[in-house]
Formats: C-alpha cells, structure tokens, sequence
C-alpha cells in the first residue's frame, strides 16, 4: 500500500469518519498509482477494499497492491453496504462534487439504518495541492517536452500551413515520445486568436499575423500547460503594445507569488495592471489554475479566491487581452511556489 | 434554430415543464450543434437561452443559431434563476444524472420561492435513441474508416512490434484523414487479451499468440466500436474452438434483432450459448450497447436492460470469452436496428 494512501486513512478519524467512499477516478489514481475506471475505492483507518466488476478485476489484482478487490456482479451499492457493515463503520463520508445527484440517490436508498453518509470534501484534493519532489520532477519532464515541441512549432509555423496542419505535425512529435496531451491543443490564427478557447479549424495561417498556441504534455497522468505567441512578418504596433501589456501584467503576478499570499492579490496584480492602461475589460478569465494529475485543480487563481498560496503549489500564470474581431494574446507560464517566492518552472 | 431543438421545446408541455436546464454536453451538441463546454442551455416552449462565460462568447454567438447567448460574469445560478423567473417558469426540469450532487445543492440554494426543479431523465437520449438518416450517415462514415484501419492494422501487425508501437501507427493512420478516435484503443497480446479493458503496454507481439484491438473512430461527434482478433502465425485448438463459440455467440444474437425484440434477449441469446459450451462463466461484461454521440448511450443490451428494441437504434454486439493467463477473445458488430430485423453495419 502507497504511502499516500495510508496517510489518507490516518485522517479519517481526525474527521470523525469510519470509512470514506473515493468516486474520483484522479483521486485513486493519487492514493493507489492504479489507473482506475468505473470502480470505488473504500478507505477505513487500517485498510483499503477496492470495488471493480469483472472486466477489471485481472488489472486491479495485478495493479493494486496491498488493497483487497472486491469484484460486484450487479448491484455496487449492495457490495458497498455489506463491506461497510462488516467493517461496523457508521459514519462515511464522500465528496458531493463527485457523485451525480442521480447516483446520490441510489447511495441514499440503499443505506442501511446505522449508516451515516457524510459529505466531507476536499480530503485528497487538499493532499494533492502541494507536490512533492517526486511529483514535481514529472511535471518538470511534462515541461521539458512541452518546451522542446514549442521549439519544434517555432520551425513548422509558415504562412500558408493550415491551423489543423499545425497541429497533426505536433502529434506527430509528442506521441511517439510516449506522451500525449492534456487537453486538446488550441490553435489559433489571426482574429481566433481571440478566441479564449478557440478550436482548431482549417484555417490557412497568413503572413504578418498571430498565432496563439496553448498546448499540454501528459506523461503517466501528470500535466503540463503552457501557452506561446507565435508571430509571423511584420507586428503592427497595436500587437506589440498589447503583448508588452500581456508580458508585463504575467511579470507583475509572477513577482507577487510566495507562500502566504493570497491567490486572489496574484490575480489582483496582474488584473490592476492591465485595468491602468484601460486593457482589463478584455481579461474576461481568472488568472490561472492549479496542475497535477488534473490539468485544473486547486488552488484557483481568481479574485474570488480565498485561497493562500502555500509551498510546492505548481500554478499557471496566464494573462490574456482578447480584442474582438482583432487578434488575442495570451501568455502561460507554470510556476512552483516557494516559502520566500516562486520559481517559473517553464523558463529554462 | 434547429429542428431538433424545437422539437425539444415542444416537448415541454406535456411533461408540465415550463422550462429544462440542459447541463450535459453532449445533449446541448444534439439540439444545437454546438459543441458546448462548461456552459448551459434552457429551453422554452418557443425558444432556448444559452448561458456562458466570456471565455465561449464569441464562438457561441457565431456557431447558434437562433438562440439568445447570455453571458454571466461569476454567479451562472443567478443568470438562470433571474431569466426564469423573467419567462414566469414555474416547474423547471432537469437530468439528475448531468448534475452532481453539490451542483444541485447550489441550484436549490440560489432557486427563488415560486420556481420548482423538477428531476426529469431522458428526455433528449429518447430523442437520440433512433437514429435519422443524417446520422447513420456519419456512422458509416466513422465505420468505412475504422474498417480501412483494420485493414490497414492486418499489415501493421507483425512479431516483434509492440503494442504501443501498433497504437502509434493507427494514430498516424487515422488522425490526417481528419478523424479521432472514440476512445483509447485496446491493443492487446498475448496473455493481455484476457483483460477485457487492457490497457497498451509495451509488450512485444510474438508469434503465434492473438492480438484483441477494440476501437473506435470519432468524426464531428459521431462515433463508431469495433472489435477485431488478429492472430500471427499457427493457432491453437484452444484458440479455434472459442473463436468459433464466440462467434456464434454473436450471430445467434445478431438473428435475434429486430424492433420489438426485449434487450434483454439479445444478450440471452449470446449468453445462452456460451452457458451451453460451459463457457457464460467467462462472459463478465453485457453484450452491448448503443453508439451515437456518445460511444456509450442508450438502449443497453444486458440481461437487466428492461429495453425492448426500436427501429433506428443502432448498437454494438460484443460477445467476449477472457481465460485469465491465457487469451481473450471479443468480437464486436454495429449493427442497426430494423422492422423486421436488422443491418450489420459494419460489415461491407
């Protein structure tokens, strides 16, 4: 049994729980290292039971070590009650943003008398959100690809190579590297740059314009999410302003960052500086994001945040200025917070 | 606006809603054509609300037609209970299974006294459960291109080739024609075909062993499934004698289709003749499933399905035998639904 798995079951009683009930395929994939799939993780203070049916019951056996499998036929719930009842657990808790109000339900009337569901969330998420050396150094290799493929595009963006184009040739280099992405690349040329989260289309890209390419590496479940401004012929001198904004505005929250701030004063920073020079009403989303095994997860950089930041939170720090019908520019960078500052871990 | 969307508006009535909130993506795809993301659709008898963030605007306002963006800046609960409370809804329907439980806890939060939710499942998958020509013909399309892949896989295949080194020449294969895939393939050697939902190693295909590829093509949304066995050099009397049951299993369920038919005798039928070769116990999983916009949707062929069998639906029959340690073996048709019986579709 991982090591992260029994610190879990050490918090359990701090919370008063007899067991707690993992529907989050990422979360058992943190606490188990298995790549779990349509099964439940159950957590007592002293054990683990895994719940898969038959399709996966080889692969659990083989992947999960130290963990009990149990395998359902029909009814899960049925397996799950009658594991909790021989276990005289009482109060079980589980996380409501991770089970359908549907599945809920069904939990619900299948509970015996005696047993208490309990909603208690954030658990494994909290576990997650700062990293440890060994996660660090996968999200450092997610990087170095991540950064290698940009270098890659630098030389494969052309006029006249289509969005679409771009992006097949991008496969190309990443998959045989035995990686793939975290989320569907986006690239977009000329006016869809403005688009936040334009798609890829057979766009043909021209000279003397922009192209905004926000792209991932997932190697084993871990993430990387960067995002450059690629341009082609002569820059107008609207686009070099804004992109010295953009830039700008990135540096401002980037020198705010260090354990004990507020996540929202990041935002703050970089919003406040793009609000002086009347650019902030084209800022429509939060500062940045979390990433781990998700390629969104805690904390939030937001205004509306009320996170801190702590040491080892790896964050994206992602300004952009959309002009309609014009061009946008975004700018991401990943950076690992440090008890007296950060360290911008996609600069080599 | 199209079609379909309307003819979901006119549904309304009779289930006594005044308003639905679509919250799942996939089905705001179906009636609008648009392919949404972390957004939300409302639908009124005589029209629908699109409610995004500002990230979606722009694209949202060019790819709907005839449907009203709004666009929320931090509360989307409060944009949609203040619009309907502007439409006078009253009963407002939702899907409990597109929302999860803290979801729902935060739409009965910010829901004002007078409006009323109201759990009402499946009412756009009954809509997608039959398919129309326009999407058989996007099937097929998917089909013509998983069947030229397997074609194509028959020369790829050979001892010595891994099976992550397979998966990469499907993916050079598939993606410049424009197409993705439906799901992660299943490529599966050797002792690894006994695993139902094996994942791609980095095993190396040896001679005289079978190799289990599941896959699919995803096209525009559309998707297909289909199971093939490839098998290098001499096989086993082993390996023949549950080919050939696996086989049958699969044409006496295919002879059983026709609209009218229960689900559940489908999969009978299959089951049925493994039990009698004493072979059921090695059968984990259902026979089937429908394919659509999703790659699992409605009707479900299981022995539980209380489904009876409808003109248009087009499914998948998947018959497997898995001996652990040894081989698997699944075979997978999809196949259409008719009057009095029905269309292999994937078989030229």
């Amino acid at each position: 049994m991982s090591e992260r798995l029994r610190k879990f079951q050490d918090l359990l009683s701090s919370h008063r729980l007899h067991s707690y009930i993992h529907t989050d395929d990422t979360n058992i994939k943190y606490l188990t290292g298995f790549p779990s799939s349509e099964s439940i993780l159950m957590s007592f203070p002293t054990k683990s039971v895994y719940i898969t049916d038959s399709r996966y019951e080889e692969e659990a056996r083989k992947g999960l070590n130290g963990i009990k499998v149990e395998v359902y036929a029909h009814n899960i719930y049925k397996s799950i009650f009658d594991i909790l009842l021989q276990n005289n657990a009482q109060n079980v808790g589980f996380d409501d943003r991770h089970l359908s109000l549907n599945r809920y339900r069904q939990f619900q009337k299948a509970c015996p008398k005696g047993i208490k569901l309990v909603c208690v969330n954030d658990l494994v998420e909290t576990m997650r959100i700062s990293k440890v050396k060994s996660e660090l150094d996968q999200i450092r290799k997610c990087l170095s690809l991540n950064l290698d493929a940009y270098k890659y595009l630098k030389r494969v963006i052309r006029p006249g190579i289509t969005e679409k184009e771009v992006l097949l040739k991008l496969e190309n280099y990443v998959k045989p590297k035995g990686a793939g992405f975290s989320f569907d690349p986006i690239i977009a040329s000329g006016p869809n740059s403005a688009f936040p989260h334009a798609r890829v289309t057979n766009r043909r890209i021209l000279n003397n314009e922009p192209v905004l390419v926000d792209m991932g590496i997932d190697i084993n479940g871990y993430k990387s999410d960067l995002t450059r401004m690629f341009f082609l012929g002569k820059m107008t001198n609207l686009y070099k302003e804004i992109y010295s904004a953009v830039s700008q505005a990135q540096s401002k929250a980037i020198s705010k960052i260090r354990a004990g701030v507020k996540a929202a004063d990041v935002d703050f920073a970089a919003r406040n500086y793009l609000e002086s020079l009347g650019l902030a009403k084209y800022f429509g989303h939060s500062l940045g994001h979390g990433v781990g095994l998700d390629i969104h997860e805690a904390p939030r950089l937001s205004g509306q945040s009320g996170v801190v930041l702590q040491e080892g939170m790896v964050i994206t720090v992602e300004p952009g200025v959309y002009l309609p019908g014009k061009f946008g520019i975004r700018l991401e960078e990943m950076v690992l917070v440090k008890k007296t500052g950060c360290e911008v871990l996609s600069r080599p």
